[in-house]
C-alpha cells in the first residue's frame, strides 16, 4: 500500500484556509455562518468529485461514504471544519481532509475493504457561536436531543435550526445516527507535550474530564482610601485568593490535574474602589473521574471558606461537565503499533482538549492520532504544525484505517 | 453669635441636587459639562444675590468675597460642585454651600472681621472627566501649569480649555492665585470611621499619601486543557498572586496603611484559555511618607519576584502619586476646640480621600471638618448624612471661620 499524497492534503488545507481568512493566516468560520457554509460547500464538492455518497443529517453533520452504494456501518474518519473566531489552519480541517485523502488513496490503490470507509465533518465542534461545543457529534450519538439542539440560540441571537436551514445544511438523515463500525480522528495536539518530548505521533489514550464552574462573588463596594482593611468585604480580593488556591490545588494534586482561572471580571473595576462583585471561571481537568470530583469538592470548600472569612457571598454555576473518556484499548494499541511500524517516535498521552472522538467513543470503538503543535499554540492564527508531521499523521491514519476497515 | 440657618443649607443642597439628577436621588455633573455649567450658574447667582464680589480665574475656579471691596488675603472656605457620574448630594456641595451660609450668617449678624471671608468652588475636583483630580485647586496653588491644565483631554475627547470657554467659565483671574490668609473645608467623611466610632465631628489631621500603580503582566496565552501546569506563563495567576500579596502587605503593616486592587483585566478572558496579559491597579495609602514608600518598594519587589517565578514580565506605570499632607497644627487644634466647645463628640482622623484642602495646605494654613457618612457610602446616589450632622458640621465651620477671620 502506497502512502498518502501529501500534496493534495496541503492544497486542500490551503484552499479551505482561504475561506473566512483572517490576519496572520488563520480562518474565522464560526458554525453555520456564511463562511462555514462556503467551507462546507467546498469540502462537499471534493467529496462528490471522488464519487462518494454524501449524506447530511438533521443537525447538519456531513458524511461521505465509499463505496457509495454501501449502507452497512462504516469505519468513520471525522473531525470538524468550523473554527473559533481566531482559528488556525489545521484545527479540525486536518482530520477531515486527511480522512478524505485516506479514501482517495484507497480508491487509487484499488483495494477493497470489509467495511465501508466514510469521512465526516461534524457541526459546531468549537461551540464558539452556539454552546456547548462538540454539538453535532453529541447529537449524532444521542447525547443531546435533536429538538433541544435546534432550539439553541447563538451569541448573536440566531436560532441554530434556522441558521442550519438558511445555509442549506438541514439534511434528512436521522439523529441519533446508526453507530459506525469504528471511529478514527487525526488532530493537532493543541498543546506543547509532543514537541517538548520530541515525539512525532501522539497515541491518544482518552480525553480528560472537564469541569467548568463560574463563581459570582458579591461583596461591598467601598472607597479604597477611606475604608479600613478590617471593614472591607472585597470581592476582588476574594477572587484573587480563590485563583491562587486553584493553582495550589493543581500543584498539590500533581499531573494530570490541570486547573485554570482564565476569566476574572470586577465591578466597578476602578482603581480607587473596593470591588463589589467579581465573576470568575475555574476550568478543572483530570483523566480520572474520582480525582476530578475531588478537585471540584476542594474548590467548592475553599471558595466558601475564603468568602466567609471576607464576609462576602459566593454563588457557583456549572458551565460544563464532561466525564473523562478512555478510548478503546484495541484502537489505542493499533495506533501505537502502526505508528511504531512506520518508524515514527511515538508517545501515549491523554487529550487535554475536547474532541468529536469522545462523543463517538460512546457508541463504537474510537481512537485518535495527534501530531505536534509548534509551541503548543492553538486557537490562534499562529497555530502551526510542520508538513512532515502532518504527513506522518495522515499516514498513521491510513495505516489504522486499513486495519479497522479490513483491507 | 447665632448658629447657621440650616434650612437655607438644606434648600440650597436640594436645589443644586436637581441639576443633573440621576436615579436614586444623586447627581451627575461631570466637570465642564452643561450640567456643571448649570450648577455653577445657580451657585454664582446665590453668591451675587448676597452682594459678594465674584471672581473667576483662568482655570474656572469661582471665588466670592465678602466684603466685596476687600482685596487682601481672605479666609477662604471652599470645596467643589462637580461630581462623579454617580455622585451623591453632599459630596463637595456641602462644603461650598455651608461656606456660603457662613458668610450669610456673618452678614446678618452685623459682625466685621479682620480678614475678608471668601467662599470658592474649584474646577474638576473629581477628575472623572479630566484626570487628574483636584485639578482646579492644584492650578490655583501653582502645582500644575495653567497651560498644561488647559490642554488636558477629557475621556470624551474634549479639550479642557475649550470646554471652559464653551460654558463661559474661562475667567481673567491669575493662576497661581494670591495665597489666602487661611483655608477651611467642610466635607463628608466618605468612609465608615466616624459612624463606627459614634463621633459627630471629624477633626481632620491631614490627608493620606496616595500611590496608584498600574501593572501590566505579559505571559503566554495557552490552552487550559493541553498545557501542563509546569509549562505555563499565566498572567492571570500572576495578577491574582500580586493581589493577595497586596492584602498581606496591608495586613502586615497594619493601620493606617490601606491597599486595594480595584481593577483587574485579563486577556483573552476566556474560561479555557490561560491569560496572556493582565492589567491591574494597586492603590496604596498611608499618612506617613516613609511607610508609603516602603509599601511601594515592597509591592515592586513582590511583583518582580512573582513574575520571575511564573516566567512572565511585569511593567509598572505610576498613575498618581501624592505625598501625605499634614494640616497646620493651629488649624487642627482650632477645629477640635470649636467642636468640643459646641458639645459635639469629636474624633481626630486622617482623610483617606483626596481634597482641595490638601492643595491649599501648600500655600496657607489649612484644615478640614468631617461629618459622618452613613455606612461609609460615597460616590453613590445612596450617599447620606443626617441633617443634624450636616448642621453640626456647618456650625463648627462657622465657629472656626470666626476665629480665623478675626471676628
Amino acid at each position: 500500500m502506497r502512502p498518502v499524497n501529501f500534496g493534495r492534503i496541503r492544497a486542500r488545507l490551503d484552499a479551505l484556509a482561504e475561506i473566512g481568512p483572517i490576519a496572520g493566516g488563520g480562518s474565522c468560520r464560526l458554525a453555520l455562518t456564511d463562511a462555514d457554509r462556503d467551507g462546507r460547500d467546498l469540502v462537499r464538492n471534493w467529496m462528490e468529485d471522488l464519487g462518494l455518497r454524501v449524506d447530511i443529517d438533521r443537525i447538519g453533520n456531513v458524511t461521505a461514504t465509499w463505496p457509495a452504494d454501501r449502507f452497512d456501518p462504516p469505519l468513520l474518519i471525522g473531525s470538524h471544519i468550523d473554527t473559533v473566531a481566531t482559528g488556525g489552519r489545521n484545527d479540525g480541517n486536518l482530520g477531515v481532509l486527511a480522512g478524505l485523502e485516506v479514501i482517495e488513496t484507497l480508491i487509487e490503490s484499488g483495494v477493497s475493504t470489509t467495511h465501508p470507509v466514510a469521512v465526516a465533518f461534524f457541526t459546531d465542534e468549537e461551540g464558539s457561536r452556539f454552546a456547548p461545543d462538540m454539538l453535532g457529534s453529541q447529537v449524532f450519538v444521542g447525547g443531546m436531543a435533536l429538538e433541544e439542539a435546534l432550539d439553541l440560540v447563538a451569541i448573536d441571537g440566531a436560532r441554530l435550526g434556522s441558521e442550519l436551514a438558511r445555509i442549506g445544511y438541514a439534511g434528512p438523515g436521522p439523529c441519533p445516527a446508526h453507530p459506525p463500525h469504528a471511529y478514527l480522528e487525526l488532530h493537532i495536539e493543541q498543546g506543547p507535550v509532543l514537541e517538548a518530548q520530541g515525539a512525532t505521533i501522539g497515541v491518544v489514550t482518552g480525553v480528560q474530564g472537564i469541569s467548568w464552574t463560574e463563581l459570582t462573588i458579591t461583596g461591598q463596594s467601598n472607597h479604597a482610601g477611606t475604608t479600613p482593611m478590617a471593614l472591607r468585604h472585597d470581592a476582588g480580593y476574594t477572587a484573587a485568593r480563590v485563583a491562587t488556591f486553584v493553582r495550589e490545588l493543581a500543584t498539590e494534586m500533581g499531573p494530570p490535574q490541570v486547573a485554570t482561572v482564565g476569566r476574572i471580571e470586577l465591578r466597578p473595576n476602578l482603581v480607587n474602589v473596593v470591588a463589589s462583585t467579581a465573576t470568575m471561571t475555574v476550568d478543572l481537568r483530570n483523566t480520572d473521574e474520582a480525582e476530578l470530583a475531588r478537585a471540584e469538592a476542594a474548590l467548592a470548600e475553599a471558595a466558601e471558606k475564603v468568602a466567609a472569612a471576607e464576609g462576602v457571598t459566593v454563588r457557583s454555576r456549572r458551565l460544563a461537565r464532561y466525564a473523562p473518556v478512555e478510548f478503546a484499548t484495541p484502537v489505542v494499541d493499533l495506533v501505537e503499533r502502526v505508528a511504531t511500524d512506520q518508524g515514527w517516535s511515538v508517545m501515549r498521552l491523554p487529550s487535554g482538549a475536547g474532541h468529536d472522538a469522545q462523543m463517538l467513543a460512546r457508541v463504537c470503538p474510537a481512537g485518535m492520532v495527534f501530531v505536534p503543535s509548534a509551541g503548543g499554540i492553538s486557537h490562534n492564527p499562529a497555530e502551526h504544525t510542520e508538513d512532515a508531521d502532518l504527513e506522518a499523521g495522515a499516514n498513521v491514519l491510513l495505516g489504522c484505517a486499513l486495519e479497522l476497515a479490513g483491507a
